[in-house]
């Protein structure tokens, strides 16, 4: 019967769980959002936490649920060890993970692995979001997720060929809080809006140097002292030169041409990033970032049969 | 008489003090070094501080002092303007301030402001071991200064032309210590050594890519997780990475091409870079930091006529 819960999915990273209740149809039904991340998760236990959830939402005991997240890291629940890239998007869902010893039937959609020796890397979360971003089945397809570690994927004909990370978020943090910038921004950073002047002046300097940052930093407390810079405009300075460099960066090891950029975020993250790769001259196509990881996680459910086929509902892409 | 004090000399910096007695040829007949940095004398008195080391190292009450470092700041001791780019160095000297109030004559050597719209920045201690480097009188000379904030600066026909700063060792204590690198490198990194494979690999690969270091920093990490990169490794990968990345940056502002740098540094750090530099195909004269300081101390001095002229001593160049 369509309305009624189908299976319970959940993103759960280091600080935070979300959960849903999806029906076939991969609607919606009931959400949670709790601080339960894997720290608190690992004193109180993953089962007792998640289930505490579930009860709450008047989930089934034989509901089955997808998750994914650092609650599969080796400092999680279970691990599900990282798939080498390059992988089909659709292996990495079918890669999911039982979590063993539960009557539930509860599994984990594993990360990501690059292991090159010049550019090892790894993503746990972002994969789900990837799948759930509704890219064409072929072609060449760039992603860029920003956040604490951004990361970029690069796409080929329905598999991750390759990935990033920029720390742009963290970055900007221990700079705001532990730098000599925090004489400049102040103690409570004002939030950026994409629309200041001086984030985009910043930003176009370091779209035009390719990710080099470091050698503008100082610059933002010299232009406090030479010039008057006041505290909102050095947060909107240190934002866009960050963002402009992450982008110059990524733009240069994945030769973005004129190809559209797919730019996974919500809220004022993506309000800043869409405005930023505007400044650099990307055409791009912004999907909610909350938004694909619940079809994601729908997808890996249906990848791995816990769902149900209705024939009344039809498939969803 | 040649060996009396003729001139007392202080680099006096945010958290450190170091005092000297040079004798009419700069000659150092006696030095202290105290943690007697701007925030403990914003306390106790700059006078009175100066004042216990010199009657402790037994100078006389009419000694002359000159200082320089960021007690000529605005929250210094008495502030000594910045004296605007380009400017000669010896114009710099000469600018040297009167403390005002003392009996004895005490003048700080100002900073250098470069208020260009585009590249905003100051120097405030580094102009003194720039004049103590003994660079010829012409021609066109790069001086790298490395620290918690390098500098370079490009001098031209005894004219400071320009500058810019590098944040590399902040970079690196706030990386280490507050991002996600701090499970990498562990809690008390080991100092690296420049003969350390890792560093010279990341230093290289960050050469390469024109000073763009975003985009490698979270590789440390995954280096960790996927190859078991060590925590000694992880330290020399990150100081390799930021030392590499600052070169490359410079190179690239400033155009080096064949010409000679000049590097000023001291011990671990003046070896490290050194030994970047050479990675990076530079040809490099040393000079040692703290020799540098004291040289420029003594010009800054003997351009302010607070030294007599001794004629059997001869003029130190």
């Amino acid at each position: 019967m369509s309305g009624a819960p189908a299976v319970a999915i959940a993103d759960w990273g280091t600080t935070r769980l979300r959960v849903w209740l999806l029906d076939a149809a991969g609607k919606a039904l009931a959400e949670r959002r709790a601080d339960d991340g894997l720290i608190g998760a690992r004193v109180k236990g993953f089962a007792a936490v998640l289930e505490a959830h579930l009860a709450a939402m008047g989930a089934a005991t034989d509901l089955p649920v997808m998750i994914c997240g650092m609650a599969g890291s080796r400092q999680g629940w279970v691990e599900a060890a990282y798939v080498d890239v390059p992988s089909p998007i659709a292996a990495i869902l079918e890669g999911a993970v039982r979590v063993p010893g539960t009557a539930r039937d509860i599994r984990i959609v594993p990360g990501l692995a690059q292991r090159r020796e010049d550019r090892p890397d790894v993503i746990r979360g972002e994969e789900t979001q990837l799948a759930g971003a509704g890219l064409p089945p072929t072609g060449r397809h760039l992603v860029c997720m920003p956040g604490t570690h951004s990361k970029w994927i690069e796409v080929e004909d329905g598999a991750v060929a390759g990935f990033g990370t920029w720390p742009t978020g963290e970055l900007y943090s221990v700079l705001a809080d532990h730098s000599i910038l925090r004489h400049s921004l102040g103690e409570n950073p004002a939030a950026v809006g994409a629309g200041n002047p001086a984030f985009r002046r910043w930003c176009e300097a370091a779209l035009a140097e390719g990710g080099d940052i470091a050698g503008r930093l100082f610059s933002i407390r010299a232009a406090g002292l030479l010039h008057g810079l006041g505290e909102a405009d050095a947060a909107a300075c240190l934002s866009g030169l960050l963002i402009g460099g992450e982008i110059a960066s990524a733009s240069r090891r994945y030769r973005i041409a004129q190809e559209p950029l797919v730019l996974i975020a919500s809220g004022a993250l993506g309000a800043l990033y869409g405005a930023a790769l505007g400044f650099a001259g990307h055409t791009v196509r912004l999907v909610d970032a909350d938004e694909a990881v619940r079809v994601g996680l729908f997808e890996a459910a249906r990848h791995n049969g816990m769902i149900a086929v209705e024939p009344t509902d039809g498939d969803r892409q």
